[in-house]
């Protein structure tokens, strides 16, 4: 199959990718740029909607990447070959795979969360660095998560380094995006538990029912969670700090109450 | 007190710290770049050695920050005001505090590890993020992991970045850096289990003793664990995954062991 090439860094096409780089352009146009041939995969595989797709193969690391991209051409999508030099220009990364897509953002409604019995959530509020949310989509999609409810957001969750952290947990796991109000009546609403970390209690994180209907809130990387959280709290519970620094980055926390949730729910997979 | 100012890009110290920016520099000349209140005060109580402090109260975010200078200068350390245009152009920070420290990397030999009963050690083979590293540090930290050992690093110690995302754990965490062969040969002589998680087996990291002396290894971000850990390893653990991407951080997964040992061992800290 052959494919249209761009060489200038003069041509429109390109001029576009370069903006898209800027969060501004990605929210005015709730476009996004998806990397690599992981995240093209299960993008596609979780029903993203690309508009465009950009090869160098220059860059690939592998050989799959052809039959890829016949796929995408297949469903009409158009695909581009950029000059090597040029997908440099417009790549995330250090060590570029040769692939390159405009995705159309997806809405992330709360009312589109799924429902199940003794829903487990994680609530991220004001999160503010892409290798953190990206890292905790990992960690709800791995635990069985059933949402994640990003509050205040500071990262935004289309940012490509959100998207290259996840792994491809920012397709899985099902995700809204809202203020902190709407997201506590949201929970409030279905009883759901609202849990926080916090050094001043005596309750150990394992010494409460993680089984009920329940939301892991975290906060801030330098801050923690807001009063308004903590005042809403639950089930307010220690993670013992046995060493000098005591301090856990926040999605290692999240990690840590997220699998002591998975532990006492037996580590069930959810019945979809 | 007054202090000396440098306000030129040319002057010698200037262009010393700029230089340290670089990884062979550091390792050539053993000494590293710390910034920050935290890190300054958190370094200096675990005994780091500082060779010279730069500041620029232009950058200042609190009021702390002279009485902690004064402090260090009167322990005859050179300490030097920068104006605040060259503080940027040498610090690591998008939000810089002020605060500069050249200090002296130290030893981190197997033989000056700790020994208690029942260790729990982490080892962390060719982690190549520096926020990784961190991350991993701040874990140990918290778990009451003993001792770290890095095996065939790919990330230096004391990048940067890694004493950043530490939160000053690297200063409190004792760590030694070493091969794989040394590693192992340390650990078998000490009695200690080797834990390495791997999907290919069907006992869960909560069905095993981790109250007896073992070490967790995790492995690259990329490509996990090589063959050298996991054909060595006594206990395969598997650490279940619930959702439909499977995969975690290296320094979520290497947080649920170390925790799972805390729980394991009443989360009880250490008599040192």
């Amino acid at each position: 199959m052959q494919f249209l090439e761009i060489t200038s860094a003069q041509n429109p096409s390109l001029k576009h990718l370069v903006k898209l780089r800027d969060r501004r352009t990605r929210e005015k146009e709730q476009l996004t740029l998806l990397e690599g041939y992981r995240e093209l995969t299960r993008s596609i595989g979780y029903g993203m909607e690309l508009t465009e797709v950009y090869f160098s193969p220059e860059h690939f690391l592998g050989s799959n990447e052809y039959p890829l991209l016949e796929s995408i051409a297949a469903r009409g999508i158009k695909v581009v070959r950029l000059a090597p030099h040029l997908l440099e220009k417009v790549t995330y990364r250090e060590r570029p795979e040769g692939l390159l897509a405009v995705a159309k953002m997806r809405q992330h409604e709360l009312e589109d969360l799924p429902e199940y019995e003794n829903m487990l959530y994680l609530v991220a509020e004001t999160i503010e660095k892409p290798g953190n949310l990206g890292s905790m989509l990992r960690s709800a999609d791995a635990s069985g998560t059933d949402a994640l409810i990003v509050c205040e957001r500071m990262t935004d969750l289309y940012n490509p380094n959100v998207i290259r952290a996840s792994t491809g947990a920012i397709f899985s796991v099902p995700t809204a995006v809202c203020d902190n109000g709407a997201a506590l009546k949201y929970l409030r609403d279905r009883n759901v538990k609202i849990l926080a970390a916090t050094p001043h209690t005596d309750f150990k994180y394992t010494d409460v029912d993680l089984t009920q209907p329940v939301a892991v809130v975290v906060g801030a990387e330098q801050t923690g969670l807001t009063d308004f959280w903590m005042e809403q709290a639950d089930l307010k519970v220690n993670i013992p700090m046995l060493g000098e620094i005591d301090s856990l980055n926040v999605a290692s926390a999240a990690t840590i109450l997220l699998y002591e949730a998975a532990r006492q729910r037996n580590f069930k997979k959810r019945e979809k």
